[in-house]
C-alpha cells in the first residue's frame, strides 16, 4: 500500500505542473457544451448579450436597467415570499431553470437560485468523461435487499467501499483502514443515523445537538423536525452549557458550511460525542492538510463529485457499536441505500482515481484540478465585483500547502458568505432578492440577516449572470 | 385513454390463453440459469442431489437424516441466538448464502433463510428480459437534486411517474389520475413520511398508530424507534379504542404482510386517517378486483417486480397537502430520492408494461403470468408438503375472477403464514429453526408463538430445499 501510495504521489507530481493551458482550454470548450446541457442552459441564456452590452456601455444605461429589473423583481418575489429557507424547500418553489422557463425569457428578467448547494458546476467533467464514466446496470442486477452478509453494513456495496477507500488513500483527506463504511442516502440520513446511534443508549433525557455558528442551516431541522424524545436541537455550541450529568453531541463541519472556516470542536469531548461533517474536504475546495482521523467523519457524493442526485453519502466511523447502530436506523428507516446509486457512484469514484492513477493522464482528466480551476476563476470574479460594489464583504482566507497537490493552495469554498456592509441594507437575503437573486439569509444559519449564503456550484450561465448583476451595482 | 386501455385488455385477453407450455418451459430454462446467479447459487447447491435421494430412500434413512440435521442445527442455533426478528437484522447475522457458505457447503447443513421477503425468486424473468431491462446512465446524466420543479413532488422523474401511471393502468390495480405520486426510498421512507404527514398537525398529543393483528411486523418499530413525539404505536386495531378527541392512523394493509388476507379498515374513518399499504396488490399474488381508490395508496418496486435493492416505492395521494408533508419529510430525511433508481425503476415498469402491450408478446415477456405461475407451482409444492406433515396449516382461499387476466384465479401471497398444529410444538420458529429454516414467530405480528411468517420469493434451490425438509417430516 505504501508503494502505491507513494506511485500515485510521483504520479500526482508529474500531473500537478503543465498543462495548464490545455486545461483552460478545455475548460472553456467543455462548460455548457453538449446537446442536452446546452438545452438546458438555453433556458438562461436568450439574451445573454443584451444584459453584458447594457452593462459595458454606460454608467447611465446600467442603473436604468438596474431600476427596472428591480421594479420587475419586486413583483417577481409576491411568487416567492411563501418560500422557507431552513430546507431545500425554499428552492422547490422556484428554481433558476424553472423560474426562468415561465419568466420572459430575457436574463434581465432570469430569477437567479443560489438558495441551495446544487453542483451541477461540475456537469462538463463528467460530459467530457465520456463512456468511462457510465453505468450498465442489466435487469436482474442487484435486486436483494442484500450486498455483503458479511459485512457489519450489509447493505453496503463492496466495489463501492473499495473505491471508497482507494480515492481516500489517494488524496490523503481520511484514514479508512481503522473505520467502518456505512454508506446512507446522502449524508442527510447518516447524521439522522448518528444521532439516533449516539443517544438512543440514554434514556433519561433527550441528548443535546449543538454546532458552533454560523451552522449549516440544516441541522435544526434534522434534529428537531420529528420532536424526538432521543435528542433536540441545542442551538450554538459556543454558548452551550455543559452539564456535568447530560450528554451531548457537537456537528463540527469543517471546511464549514456556510463560511468555508475550518473547524475544531469547541467543546470538552469527554462529556458528549462529536461528528466531523467533512462534506467539503476535498482539494477543489481546500489545501489537504493531510488524513482527517477523528471518530466519526461524513462524506458525500454530492459535494465530492457533483452527484447530488445520486444521494450517495458514507459515514466513516471508528466504534463498531455506533455503526451498527446506524446500521439499525438506516434498516429501519429506508432498509438500506439504493444499490444502484452505489454501483453508480463506485463508478463516478473510480474514475476519478484512475484519472490520477492510470498512466498517462492529461489535464481532462483530472478531477479536482479541474473543478479547482472552476472554482478558483469564479471566486476571483466574484471578489473582483464584490469589490467594486463597494457594499459587501467575503471571508479571507490565507494560503496553505495542499499535501495532495504538493504545492500552496488558495481556499474556494464551494459557499460564498457574503456579508452586506451597507448600513442601509436591513437585509441582505431580501436585497439579493430585490436583484432576482435567491440566496440563504444567515438568520438560518444562527447568524444574522447581514449575512447570506451563496451557492458557487450552480451552472456557469446562472454564476455569471449572477456576477453581472453585483458588478452593475457598482456602476449605479 | 379508454381506448387504450380496451385496446391493453384485447391485448391481455389474447395472451391470457395459450402458450402455458412454453411458459413452464421457459420457467424451468430461465430458472437458476446464467453464469452470474449460478455463481450464486452454487453456494448453495453443492449435494442437492443427496438429500434428495435420502428423503426418497426410506422412512428410516429420512429419519436418521432428520435427526443428525437436527443435532448440528442446535449448534448453528447457538450463532443465531442473538437475532431480533423485529426488523430485517435478524436476516443480516446469517442469511442462507452466508450461512453456507461458511458451513460444510452440504445441502443437508444449510441454514435457509427465509425470514425476511428477500424476491430473488424474480431474477430469472428479468435475467431473460436481456438488454431490454438494462439501464445506461452517462456520468453527467441526473446529477441535480432537481427532477422537476414544477412537480409538488420535486425529486420525482418524471419518466418514472409516467411508467407508474401507465402500469397501474395495464393492471388496474389503483387510480392514478385523480392522486399525486409521492416517491420515496423504499415503501418504508414513505410509512415514515405519512406518519408526519398525517401527525404533524396535532400538537397536544402523539397520534395513535394502529392495524390489525397480524400486521407487518415493521409497522410498530417503524412508528416508536426515533420515540417521537408526534405520533406513537398502539397496537392492534382491532382492540383500539378510538377516543373522540384524539386522532388516530390506521395502516390497513391488503393483501396482508404476513397472512395473504384481504383487508379493509376495522375502524372508523371519521376520527382518524388510513394508510392503505397495498404493496402486495398485484395479479402474481392475488386476483385484481379492480382499481383501489383510497385517498392514500402505497406500492414499491420491490414486490411488484423484485426489485428489493433498488429501494423505490411510491405513494399516490389524493389531498395536495398530505403529498407537500411527505415530500417535506423527504426533504428533511434524506434531500430526496435516486434518481439513478428512479430511471432504472422506470425501465423496469416499462419493461412490464410493454411485455403486455407492445406487439406479438409470447410467453416469456410477460411478467405477472410468469411469477404467478412461479408462485402457484410453489404453493401447491408447499401446501401438499403441509399436508403431508400432518403437523401444520395454511390459510385457504377462495378463487376470484381476476379483472387483469380476466379469469378466477387462486390467491398465492408472498408469505405463507403457517401455524403448528401440533401441540408439542410451543414455539415454531424454535421448531423450524432447528430444522436449520429461518423463519419469523407471530410474536413480531401482534398473533401467537404458533404462528410464524415464511417468505415465498426465496431463490428456487432454496426454496426447493425448505419444502424437501418439510416434506420428510411426514415420513418420520
Amino acid at each position: 500500500m505504501a508503494q502505491a501510495q507513494a506511485q500515485a504521489r510521483a504520479q500526482r507530481r508529474r500531473n500537478g505542473s503543465g498543462s495548464e493551458c490545455k486545461e483552460k482550454e478545455f475548460r472553456e470548450r467543455s462548460e455548457g457544451q453538449g446537446p442536452q446541457l446546452q438545452h438546458r442552459l438555453n433556458l438562461t441564456s436568450l439574451n445573454n448579450n443584451n444584459i453584458i452590452n447594457n452593462a459595458n456601455n454606460s454608467k447611465a444605461k446600467a442603473t436604468m436597467v438596474t431600476v427596472l429589473a428591480m421594479t420587475v423583481a419586486m413583483l417577481l418575489l409576491l411568487f416567492y415570499s411563501s418560500s422557507t429557507s431552513t430546507g431545500i424547500t425554499s428552492e422547490t418553489t422556484g428554481t433558476a431553470d424553472h423560474a426562468v422557463s415561465v419568466s420572459s425569457g430575457a436574463d434581465a428578467d432570469a430569477v437567479i437560485n443560489l438558495d441551495h448547494g446544487d453542483p451541477t458546476m461540475f456537469e462538463p467533467f463528467w460530459k467530457n468523461a465520456g463512456d468511462k464514466a457510465t453505468v450498465i446496470i442489466p435487469g436482474w442486477h442487484t435486486m436483494s435487499y442484500f450486498s455483503d452478509t458479511s459485512n457489519l453494513c450489509w447493505f453496503l456495496e463492496p466495489d463501492f467501499a473499495n473505491q471508497v477507500r482507494r480515492l481516500h488513500r489517494l488524496v490523503g483527506n481520511a484514514v479508512t483502514h481503522t473505520h467502518h463504511i456505512v454508506v446512507g442516502v446522502g449524508s442527510t440520513q447518516l447524521i439522522h443515523a448518528l444521532l439516533f446511534a449516539l443517544s438512543a443508549t440514554e434514556t433519561h433525557q433527550p441528548v443535546s445537538v449543538v454546532s458552533a455558528a454560523p451552522f449549516y442551516s440544516m441541522y435544526p431541522g434534522i434534529t428537531d423536525f420529528l420532536k424526538s424524545g432521543l435528542f433536540h436541537w441545542a442551538g450554538d455550541a459556543t454558548s452551550f452549557k455543559v452539564n456535568g450529568t447530560s450528554s451531548f453531541i457537537e456537528i463540527v463541519c469543517s471546511p464549514n458550511n456556510p463560511d468555508g472556516a475550518l473547524r475544531r470542536a469547541v467543546l470538552s469531548t469527554e462529556a458528549g460525542k462529536l461528528v466531523h461533517d467533512l462534506a467539503y474536504y476535498w482539494p477543489q475546495y481546500t489545501p489537504i492538510r493531510g488524513p482527517a482521523d477523528e471518530d466519526i467523519m461524513l462524506f458525500t457524493v454530492s459535494k465530492a463529485t457533483g452527484h447530488a442526485g445520486t444521494r450517495i453519502g458514507w459515514a466513516l466511523v471508528r466504534d463498531a457499536d455506533v455503526a451498527r447502530r446506524m446500521v439499525k436506523f438506516i434498516e429501519m428507516n429506508s432498509i438500506g441505500v439504493s444499490k444502484d446509486s452505489q454501483v453508480r457512484a463506485a463508478r463516478i469514484l473510480q474514475v476519478i482515481s484512475d484519472g490520477y492513477e492510470l498512466p498517462d493522464p492529461d489535464s481532462t482528466t483530472r478531477f479536482f484540478h479541474f473543478s479547482r480551476r472552476l472554482l478558483a476563476d469564479r471566486w476571483q470574479r466574484l471578489r473582483q465585483a464584490v469589490e467594486e460594489s463597494g457594499r459587501f464583504s467575503l471571508p479571507q482566507f490565507s494560503s496553505e500547502f495542499c499535501e495532495f497537490t504538493e504545492e500552496h493552495a488558495e481556499t474556494y469554498p464551494a459557499f460564498a458568505w457574503l456579508r452586506c456592509d451597507d448600513e442601509s441594507i436591513e437585509d441582505c437575503e431580501g436585497f439579493f432578492k430585490s436583484m432576482k437573486v435567491l440566496t440563504r439569509s444567515g438568520r438560518h444559519f444562527g447568524a444574522g440577516p447581514e449575512y447570506i449564503r451563496i451557492s458557487m456550484l450552480d451552472r456557469a450561465h446562472n454564476f455569471d449572470l449572477f456576477v453581472e448583476r453585483i458588478a452593475s451595482l457598482g456602476l449605479g
